[in-house]
């Protein structure tokens, strides 16, 4: 009773606005010119099929621009990579019940066997685009109808389709994963499409396997730190936050980053780290208890709870805690005598400041170190005034001197020493001489993208092909990783619509309730190429294999962010990578 | 450090608006009109003074209406009792550096020593009126303008007075405290008036000690139950709540409600049992947390600090809890999850009104039976729908059958047997038979009055006299005691303007910060009387006194509330006070 009465009161104060579930949705309607009957009536009266490009959004009411049909999809890949391809359906006729499956990829008698294919339906979400000086995506967007929306391909949809309707096109999308245990060689196999009103359709593959091995995503070096959102997902799901329903529920999402190589655990240690920037703001995991005699506890059963579980999917590598500089400089705390919630206004430098953080990080330090987390844990800053940055990190040396820090932001020479993990900005650069020391003192060094970059980025309307230039760009800065604000911070709508009352539509997730993107997995590959040059770099060095390393930095040199207004981020890929799989 | 920066924070946020301090004050300006110099100047230049009535509330800006002057106050008094005089300086010159003084009261060698006799200055406190209508003081009173204010003398101020204003009436107030172990005898002594610019001015007492004792006021068998607002005093003086410098800032004020023979503490055991009525809302003193697996835990840390502080001052008969049926059915508890203070919308009848209370109930009751206070308890209610009360008291008997229950309302037949402390509104009567099976189950049942009655109360501008007409309204209405809903939930400046946004003025609080009231004092009179009243008919009817008894319980039985709006409350109490000291 307590429970359903728990929900009840929870759903009625916070979630009554959303009414979409997880299962079978209908996208919202494009309100954008599209191909008349006319235009549709030029093709045959049978579905169409054809393999496509994982660079293209195909539009879901144009007849696609596929000059001619191809049946035959060809890729190299390494041992233990995940490729992935996209195929077209279109068709001037409604189809019903219709399905994909691909068959084991066979080569003799060794064998890709299909459970490792997941093949989806690309859907249709809502997007916007850039402001309007093209320069950047930041800002408030209060209102929707100041900018151009459009129906955009993104939603990597698993389940069958009860109809594709007629005058539409459906592009699928397949991730193949090839074991490590295979050997090389030439696998083949088929992808065939069935309906109740026609017959099977099918499309021919085959990946040319290389002896060469990807290691799985745990063991990547890439250091990926995309910010998780638990609390999106338990207003998306309407569960109550950290049930079981609640892990239950973020399972698949946190699964996918894991199986990304994510390397951090985003926490949180205070009320509103970003002053509710995001659809749900994030929220304190852990309760500050201010006692009558002045005195603190801490309880830190929620924290623990979340890092155990990420840990637990294998993403156990680092805890980031934000943050002792807010935007808003209001710290919580639940105050015994009063039974209240209050807030502590004060800044860096105040002794009220000191005396709440100090407090706090002693004896969060020990917690830390009795669950033998302290090594991996970081207390985490965003960009904020040097002096802020300053007076914090006082705060958090005189708590224990061995914390870690880390920062996303500028370069700042004053404050480098002290960052354990630094992140800096699109654009900005780690002076060689630091970056050398960084690696020797084994301290992260890496880059990340937001709002402030038209491209590359991974909104829902960028080419697909940007998120895997993410990857080329972090080997050719020689970063360490890459960081993105936001892996799950879900809009009221996020299966139907991006579109978010701030930035650029997309800036808030990566992933759908559910389900991946095409800009998720074209992330990964970049990563997985990423991978891929630093092991090629190793072999080639100890190998003395001068020219070959000096044609792989080469194509590696292209990603650096010059000129980067110009680039054609899925030439540039395509490019690379036949260098790449050259090897 | 950490102190200092939640004593900061919490007067930037909630006492900023009061200004005054405990210390010396300046009263507000009376608007009324008041004799001018030439009625002032027809007494001599050397100050007045003379004894007066403690019936009167003697006007600061007038000349007394004392017709000639009386040097001499007699009284009859009970060994152990308390008992006031009022004396009157009138003065067209101003005073300086006033003390008034009071001498043993000596009778043959033995002594009434001055240190039980507390003299002080009568000061002065904005008032305003009835309802216009004269039958009530209930209601809204956003706009004081609408309202008859004036200056009316209540507050009896201990320390000496810089200064007596020049056309002012000053009145003195004492009490004296006749020790248990003096002999019967009449006992005489002096008050002395002195200042600077006068020579000393001279009153005589004298106070027969009747041979009969009243016991201290632990054993008054008479049920005193004044709300106490530990919430109001802790923002009166500005002190963390539940902290060292709170509970010291109370003990006067609580220690005077021990003196009274109060037997009730009030606690709370939720957010706003009364909505918030007052001006300071009371909270709950229980901290109720829901973790994330469902289950609750609960904090009782306040609850016990405050009912072991009250126990330690001697009011230790009672704890009555409220409520189950608040105001505003809204019931708060901590969310472990979401780190924050959330409510259950919910009203008795409901599952989850059920859950939430029957939860805390039951660990309520092993908490109190650990601490041995169980069968002290009651969870206590106000008057509410009575489909409403049984099904709280459902939910109470389910968590612990064994519950006390306690109800401040009118008298309904079908719940009478489930409470314990019943308190019917004036004019409400208990069945004969009703209250001899109370008595004979040991229940309590009392009496109470609020804004609803114009008379008798207890307002800043009611006559003296009824305050103490309530104790024998008690005894002649056949009750165990009195009920007021407020000792001191005072207003923002209570010492200085007893009007308050509803009710007439004083409703809220009996008592002012630091000092006491004529209203307190004249209450315990009526107090005292009530256990002289029970002493001597016990005493009668053991010595089968047939004659004295009758002629007791007639003086009694002037105080029924038959035609009570046209009593004279101050006639009333004399006549029937000479009889019962005639005794």
């Amino acid at each position: 009773m307590k429970y359903s009465f728990i929900i009840a009161f929870c759903i009625f104060c916070r979630y009554l606005c959303v009414a979409q579930t997880y299962d079978e949705y209908t996208e919202l309607t494009d309100t954008q010119p599209y191909d008349d009957e006319s235009v549709w009536n030029g093709i045959p009266s049978s579905p169409r099929i054809s393999w496509g490009s994982t660079d293209v959004r195909y539009a879901k009411l144009n007849v696609p621009e596929i000059p001619e049909i191809n049946t035959m999809w060809k890729t190299k890949a390494w041992r233990g990579e995940r490729v992935n391809a996209q195929a077209v359906i279109w068709t001037k006729n409604k189809l019903s019940d219709v399905n994909v499956t691909v068959s084991d990829l066979t080569s003799g008698s060794s064998v890709i066997p299909s459970s490792g294919i997941s093949p989806s339906f690309v859907r249709y979400v809502m997007t916007d685009e850039l402001n309007k000086d093209g320069k950047s995506a930041c800002g408030h967007r209060p209102d929707k109808a100041e900018w151009d929306s459009s129906l955009v391909a993104d939603v990597l949809y698993e389940p069958g389709l009860k109809e594709i309707k007629a005058y539409t096109a459906q592009p699928v999308w397949i991730n193949v994963c090839i074991p490590r245990e295979v050997s090389a060689g030439v696998y083949k196999g088929v992808l065939t499409v069935s309906g109740k009103d026609f017959a099977d359709m099918k499309l021919r593959l085959e990946i040319t396997v290389l002896n060469r091995v990807l290691p799985s995503p745990g063991a990547w070096s890439f250091h990926l730190d995309l910010w998780q959102n638990p609390y999106s997902v338990a207003r998306y799901y309407q569960v109550p936050l950290w049930s079981e329903a609640h892990f239950d529920a973020m399972r698949p999402v946190m699964k996918k980053l894991a199986d990304a190589g994510q390397k951090v655990i985003t926490a949180t240690i205070m009320h509103k780290p970003w002053n509710g920037q995001t659809e749900d703001h994030f929220d304190s995991m852990v309760s500050k208890v201010r006692k009558t005699d002045g005195t603190w506890v801490y309880d830190y059963a929620v924290f623990d709870k979340w890092v155990e579980y990420m840990m637990s999917l294998g993403i156990d590598r680092q805890i980031n805690c934000y943050t002792l500089i807010p935007w808003a400089l209001s710290f919580d705390y639940f105050d015994q005598a009063t039974n209240r919630i209050l807030f502590v206004e004060t800044k860096p430098g105040d002794a009220a400041y000191g005396a709440y953080w100090g407090a706090f990080l002693k004896d969060f330090s020990s917690h830390l170190r009795s669950k033998g987390w302290f090594e991996r844990t970081t207390i985490a800053m965003d960009e904020r005034g040097l002096e802020a940055m300053k007076e914090a990190i006082k705060v958090i040396r005189k708590a224990d001197p061995e914390f870690k820090i880390s920062l996303a932001g500028n370069y700042h020479e004053e404050i480098e020493g002290d960052l354990y993990d630094l992140c800096l900005g699109f654009g900005h650069h780690f002076p060689e001489a630091v970056k050398t020391a960084r690696d020797k003192a084994g301290k992260v060094s890496t880059v990340y993208t937001c709002c402030a970059e038209a491209r590359p980025n991974t909104f829902t309307f960028s080419p697909p092909a940007e998120a895997t230039w993410i990857g080329w760009h972090a080997a050719a800065g020689n970063y360490d990783g890459y960081l993105r604000w936001a892996y799950n911070s879900w809009t009221a709508d996020p299966l139907r619509d991006s579109r978010f009352r701030t930035w650029a539509a997309g800036d808030c997730y990566l992933v759908y309730p559910g389900y991946s993107s095409i800009r998720m997995e074209r992330l990964i590959e970049g990563i997985q190429d990423y991978e891929k040059i630093r092991i090629l770099r190793k072999e080639f060095a100890d190998k003395k294999a001068a020219g070959k390393l000096k044609k792989l930095n080469a194509a590696v040199s292209m990603f650096t962010d010059e000129n980067i207004e110009t680039r054609n981020a899925a030439g540039d890929v395509n490019t690379a990578r036949n260098v790449l799989n050259g090897f």
